[in-house]
């Protein structure tokens, strides 16, 4: 196991001008799975956990916003990982 | 002139595991430009001002990071207009 | 003057599923400039050119986008500067 | 399973002011997967194939790259899935 950081942001195509509710559908999503400290901001919900479990999030989040409706989707990621230490979004604030 | 919020995230390629010097820099500029409202979090920072300022800080950024040493940049945006209404960073917080 | 290599997406939002021709209209933007080596791909355009004048040509994009019918547009850079040899995008490749 | 396209780009932190080492395994991982189209260019590497598979094989490459001697590594995803019709890269160049 590896623990990553990660910044998710999902942007729905194609579903009008407002993605708030697929975007806090994702969030909530991130949220209920109890391993991962969330923290949202104005551009994007950072996380941190296991790697492949953020992956795996990731995945069941495209799969459960086009089961909700969403016919096109883009997500952004940057995911971070090191092996000198532990990456935590705490150590990477300023 | 257009108002547009943004994600900045700035990487010192080449320059040791550490980039916090840089990162510290970069969000000091935008904050002394005193025309932007600046939040800070673990993946970049969110700006919301004028767009054709924020682009300018931007470049501004590259040429005193290269000038204090830097030698590798990459800079990470995430660029929002609308014209709907103002974008907000306040408005993009869930 | 400093030599810059960019990426840049430009995703329009509330437009409809397919966003092909807010895409191939900042592509011919960015073309008709002729100070810029553009080279699109299948999740962006990548350009080579002067920093401030790539920045200027993002700022003419959206506003000409918006003037044209769009009402929000989300523009991804990944923006690099270099101190060593001039960035390039042939020098990127592979 | 859903098919995706996304765009990878790994940038090794710390490892000096080239990253083409890295870069390079990383390819040539998604490559040898068999089950991708890949296509390089001078800002990441594109991706299509099954969303769980290209996932997983993100994963692979950060704990290859880390076994290799990469201390501090990020990497940027632009992940795309759609429901109307299966999303390829062919179908994103312009």
């Amino acid at each position: 196991a590896m623990t990553a950081t990660d910044e998710l942001q999902v942007v729905p195509i194609g579903s009008g001008v407002s993605v708030r509710a697929a975007v806090g559908r994702a969030v909530e999503m991130l949220q209920e799975r109890g391993d991962f400290i969330v923290e949202t901001h104005a551009s994007g919900t950072n996380v941190e956990g296991d790697l492949e479990t953020i992956l795996d999030a990731v995945r069941e989040i495209h799969h459960a916003l086009h089961r909700e409706g969403s016919v096109r989707l883009l997500s952004y990621l940057k995911l971070e990982t090191r092996t000198d230490k532990a990456p935590t979004l705490a150590g990477k604030r300023l």
